[in-house]
């Protein structure tokens, strides 16, 4: 219980959240890191450091939840971290594992086959494993809170492995301070558990998250803190992870929100932070409904924190870009790669992934490789040539006619004739897959994949092509967006970095004379919309049609949309960036004959094919 | 309430339980499929006609549920279905929309983003969507069924869209005798519904499936459905979907165990089949507790049917044969293909692919490729036309040679300097996946990939080359059950379709002189059931070594198995033929820093690489 002879005056808790880049699976390296947190928190006079969700074990671990050793770790990290804690709180996400103290039985159910572990399995990881956070300080572990709200939509598969947390919910006394703590989809229900702990008496209330960023997220986050605040009639401290997980990015933007709705203190997008920050409680109205277990006692009074800057705001094209600089930043650190190459054709794309590999490895370690054929350009040439020099990364061109000569006479042996148009222009774009290949076998670069979102929405590329590599940068990017970051990108540099005949000349995949995107597909200011109401919105031919949109363009977009299902589905990981990336976002089934009925023609369309690969699938 | 006049004599229900091969999305087409078996029931004189779960809509349907036009057609499909139905009672699966008359609000709700949409995504596809069986009878809607049990594991995320059938249970009075209805995970607990219903006062339980296929399944299901009978006290009729879908393969199976366990009619596996069974039916100890829906009246009495032959049962390997030219079969009909072109390298992972394909399509629409190198044996090509003159499928042969120098001239321009070994035997492994491909996209034959499990676990193959193709054929097969498939098929057909050579030659992939797949893995029969141990029964390094496998290979393969995640992520679908495949199965992280640190070594061990590809992701 607070002491109550400072009923009167306002109590002072000083909070840190910690916005760190934890690694999946690296329970030591995320316990260093969660140590050196606390330890800066211990030194700017913390009375709790909040880190985020799952801390310890990364986030999402997905089916590493399943290995007994793993959870195990992870506990034995908990205990760990718990027992180097001060004076200053830490609330520490893990695993918590329920009903057994046998971790063996626990993830042997969770994971086996047959009849008794399929029984289990059901039951297994369910039953057993709670997402939670741990409430630690003075060596030791004060108390643990589960996760009652678990997301099973969208990216998320969180009943795969977690339970929900249930019972009697209870408050912690921190700094002689009733805090409620709760984690991240506890906070976007207004029935959830942050309402009824700001009720039951919490005076602040910690909400720790692993929030994946999409366009227009922060904003919907302040929206949603809003709503809670007043709920719960008190602060709510946010922390959010910051970094790239394969195709997450997490943004970090952790704040403080007063009782008032206004942001006391808040961190950065896209950068590992700590935000302190001083809140200036008042004293209950009356005692708390709720339990409190006590945790650490206040600390001496001391001069307050001045306020802390807010973090400026940044644009959309800003906090996109910064995505993908970190996210592809993140993918090559993580996984052991310090360099990557890049296929330049002189387009937009492939300069757009250009400048993010330069700003997030460095201009030294990216590699460009310009493969002309007989149909490329000079123009493309010379704009391949120039984008490398203004980043200042190395270019070395290979042109590819030798290999086409010799690839197009073995195929017209296979096929006992010329190879036909489409199954050349083919060939040309696998064989600056191979080479790309072949360069990262050679050198251990990783292949950055420069393949946009409405490509891959209408299939429009070739498997093993110009899709093949190891992160596709701008996979949730699209075409329109593409040219906009170009654009924002010059902006900050305050010069052309990619060439102005790049942002103006028409798209051409240049497999054939004369070849313009345009002959095979909706200009993109009409194919992107279209795209946009059809998959993020699962709209209906007719609804896009209602929309404004010509009703033969939405036919064909939608077909060539589902008849690119298997193309997608061997598509290299790469950053999303929106609320509804391909993906684990959108489960599609590959073989599947719905055929959208909504809109009837007057009179039936012939149809059409947007597609460079005529190849499996179709 | 059943006529209690006959209350001393036994009452006889006759059951149809109708194996169907559904098409995921083919609403009006499955629609069809399910008239067409009523008609038969019709004709049979059966009271009663199951079709499996989800039948309208076939299953799974994945995200095409978050489609408001979809639900609404399946909804449509339901009442042209019930219209039709006359005396024998249908029991039909489908999905229901509850708790809302506007489907666009259902699906809204369940598909977008943004806070408002958010919320509503959460509640919206679990609240409003129900996995649900119609009984239907005299043209109309009797009852509805919601499944109470979600399985949420392995391949299945059913609570992502469905929320559990609630609120007391109830029988249909169907030709006079009460009966139960059930769906599929409804059966696989003690606790569950089936039981219940028994209790209840239901004389038969009807249960609809969708069960994917696995080794062993079959007899797990025989144990469960012996209990689930003890405890209902009643015979189960059990009906199982047939066909495949992606990378699941539905085996049927479907079938009547009496009161006291045992079969009394059965459906085989892997082919649609209609199962007719009269249930001779004791008169009710008691007046059922539960309440019961009239839906059908007695039919006149008639003669007994005969009880029906009882399938024969298969051995392991004929059920995974069977498996897989079902699931090959299945993929190409329902994405629109005929034919299929095969790599043939005169192995046996190849020969394997090409004697399913053509079991599957027969050999007139199987086409073999045959591309040796300069390393390719004399052996090989000989292995492969002997191979393709057996099954009688055309074979032609085109030498890779100037491809290859053509293509390592380009490297080597890339590079600077000649490719090292590694980067030119994935360059000979590409050069082939380029052809096929070419082949693929000017006939239009999907490419039928020839990787097995033991490659795909440990990375043993090369990106965008042999993993190359539109389906994987044995994907999930380990290499030593390719052996022993091979030797079945040649058993079956009392002659070597594939030659003895390519079952006793020392497996290699031919990319330089001398090469053996025992260079980079250990011996196939310990790498089998080391990989078992570690990716389907997710055993620490510990166990594996405790269980008698050297530690020094435990580690190693555990290692590449973590680091071929990436090569997974880029491969074809293929066919699912254990409890735990690669796919939705086993859902890992990529960037994972996870080490099992379980086993530790007396002396360190020195880093070893079994991987044919050095690319992306190391």
């Amino acid at each position: 219980m607070p002491d109550r002879r400072y009923a009167s005056w306002m109590d002072r808790l000083r909070v840190a959240l910690c916005q760190l880049d934890t690694v999946v699976g690296d329970v030591g390296g995320n316990a260093e890191r969660v140590l050196s947190g606390l330890a800066r928190a211990e030194e700017e006079g913390a009375d709790l450091v909040a880190f985020p969700e799952l801390a310890l074990t990364g986030y999402p671990p997905e089916d590493l939840l399943l290995k007994p050793a793993f959870l195990a770790d992870n506990l034995a990290a908990l205990s760990e971290v718990a027992g180097r804690t001060s004076v200053c709180a830490a609330v520490v996400g893990f695993v918590d594992v329920v009903g057994t103290e046998d971790l063996a039985e626990a993830a042997a159910g969770a994971a086996g086959a047959g009849v008794r572990s399929r029984e289990a399995a059901v039951r297994g990881a369910p039953r057993l494993l709670r997402n939670a956070v741990a409430v630690c300080a003075g060596g030791r572990v004060a108390g643990v809170y589960h996760k009652r709200l678990l997301p099973n939509y969208g990216v998320f598969d969180e009943e795969r492995w977690f339970g929900p947390g249930t019972g009697p919910l209870g408050l912690y006394t921190v700094g002689g301070v009733e805090v409620g703590v709760s984690i991240c989809e506890d906070l976007w229900f207004a029935e959830g558990p942050v309402g009824a702990l700001g009720r039951g008496g919490a005076r602040v209330v910690v909400n720790v998250n692993a929030s994946p960023y999409a366009v227009g997220r922060l904003g919907e986050r302040l929206t949603l803190l809003r709503r809670r605040v007043a709920e719960a009639g008190c602060p709510v401290a946010y922390v959010n992870q910051v970094g790239g997980q394969d195709e997450l990015v997490f943004d970090g933007g952790s704040l403080v929100m007063g009782a008032g709705g206004e942001v006391l203190a808040g961190g950065a997008q896209f950068v590992q932070a700590m935000v302190v920050a001083d809140l200036e409680l008042p004293p209950a109205p009356r005692a708390p409904s709720l339990a409190s277990t006590p945790v650490s006692g206040p600390r001496p009074r001391r001069e307050p924190l001045a306020p802390p800057p807010l973090p400026e705001p940044l644009s959309e094209e800003a906090e996109v870009y910064g995505a993908l600089v970190l996210g592809t930043r993140d993918y090559l650190r993580k996984n052991g790669f310090t360099d990557a190459v890049v296929g330049l054709s002189g387009g937009i794309d492939s300069s757009l992934v250009a400048l993010v590999a330069a700003d997030a490895l460095g201009p030294e370690h990216v590699h460009g490789l310009s493969m002309p054929s007989r149909y490329s350009s000079e123009g493309s040439r010379t704009d391949a040539e120039a984008l490398a020099a203004a980043l200042g990364i190395d270019l070395t061109a290979v042109p590819i006619e030798a290999a086409h000569r010799a690839l197009g006479g073995l195929v017209a042996g296979a096929l006992g004739a010329e190879p036909p148009g489409l199954t050349d222009e083919n060939l040309q774009s696998r064989i600056r897959g191979v080479l790309l290949m072949a360069v990262s076998n050679a050198k251990g670069w990783i292949v950055l994949t420069t393949g946009n979102k409405s490509e891959l929405a209408t299939g429009y590329s070739t498997l093993y092509g110009d899709s093949a590599g190891g992160f596709a940068v701008i996979k949730d990017v699209p075409k329109t967006l593409v040219y906009r970051l170009c654009r924002y990108r010059n902006d900050v540099a305050g010069r052309a970095l990619v060439p102005e005949g790049v942002l103006t000349k028409a798209p051409s995949a240049e497999l054939r004379p004369g070849q313009r995107d345009d002959q095979s597909l909706p200009p993109y200011e009409v194919l992107d919309p279209v795209l946009d109401a059809l998959v993020a919105r699962d709209e209906s031919i007719a609804e896009v049609v209602h929309a404004g949109f010509p009703a033969e363009v939405v036919e064909r977009v939608a077909r060539l949309v589902d008849s690119a299902e298997y193309k997608r589905r061997q598509s290299p990981p790469g950053i999303r960036i929106s609320a509804k990336a391909f993906g684990k976002d959108r489960r599609m089934p590959i073989t599947n004959r719905y055929l959208d009925r909504s809109y009837v023609p007057p009179v039936p369309s012939a149809p059409a094919g947007g597609d460079r690969d005529g190849g499996p699938g179709e």
